[in-house]
């Protein structure tokens, strides 16, 4: 944030009155730029035992794999924009089953809110398919988990726990917190809430 | 968004190559300019049967009741947020006990993501008291919250559903979205998830 989106003015960091920490202030009209954490939105999406995993089209991280994900929108709910995601990535219409897990990502500033979802076939038609931003798009056991090629640490994770769950045979809600540390993603803040 | 934030030129709205809707684009620089949904983090805190309000000693809402709540900050974890937010509006030291809710609130892109906390005495000093957000802050029994003076109606529907919870013996964590239809607010796509 070098300028105002207001004025068009210079921004310097200055801690505003009242507040105790820096903020892109306007030099010109004096506007207060906050910088807030992102959320991402998304679906395991399950079918016959399954999940749709994405390979990625797009950077960052072109060619790994994932499931369908993305910024949320203005104006739409997290449950929304999920479906948004998995028709957008992978042309699949889905039905949300149940919240699946927040996770905040602190070092990047994003919360992963993820959702489980059933496949809803069309009447005729491929059920799903690569959108623009996949290279291809396939359903895979837990056991055939590519972890290697996995594009994002959230992610991972919530398909760690998912894949427990799936093992256990019974699904939770995964809420906690992402920190860096040591170069590894360590889940903190763990709180799992059955789902009834 | 009348600037862009990277080098000043004037923005003007366009569809980005490969998108479906409008965003600020920069008419020098081309830098596309996204705009997200923002987290509001928080606590209801409860002791001795009482959940504790703050009135609100800044705009919007002056005046009116809430409870300790706020915008995430970058680099936090949502529950980091709403402890933080609950000491600077409440000097109140809590700890999570459990995820209460998730609301998107979608007419304005806001999503509250609260918890349930419990009030952490001191060695000594007042267990809490009004920050410099708040005019005066207390504690009361479900019974005596005062409904038509509450600040948001994220918050009330979280209350209300805490009331019913409270009289039920049963806790549940609540996701869902709050849509503004003819006026009033209506809560959409709930889902209720027991807490163990």
């Amino acid at each position: 944030m070098n300028f105002c989106s207001q004025c068009g003015g210079k921004t310097e960091p200055r801690i505003p009155k009242g507040e105790d920490r820096e903020r892109a202030v306007c030099t010109q009209c004096s506007t207060v730029h906050y910088l807030n954490p992102k959320m991402i939105v998304g679906c395991i999406i399950e079918h016959d035992g399954q999940i749709m995993l994405c390979k990625r089209a797009i950077e960052p991280r072109y060619g790994f794999w994932t499931i369908p994900a993305g910024f949320m929108e203005m104006g739409e709910s997290a449950m929304q924009g999920a479906a948004r995601e998995s028709h957008e990535e992978a042309s699949a219409h889905v039905r949300i089953v149940a919240p699946y897990a927040h996770f905040d990502v602190t070092h990047i500033s994003q919360a992963y809110i993820l959702y489980r979802a059933h496949l809803v076939l069309p009447k005729e038609g491929p059920a799903f398919g690569a959108g623009s931003e996949s290279l291809e798009v396939k359903l895979v056991r837990p056991s055939e988990i590519p972890w290697g090629e996995l594009a994002f640490g959230a992610v991972k994770q919530a398909l760690e726990l998912y894949t427990e769950d799936v093992a256990s045979g019974r699904y939770r809600c995964h809420i906690g917190s992402i920190h860096r540390e040591d170069g590894r993603f360590v889940l903190k803040e763990h709180i799992a809430l059955p789902v009834g």
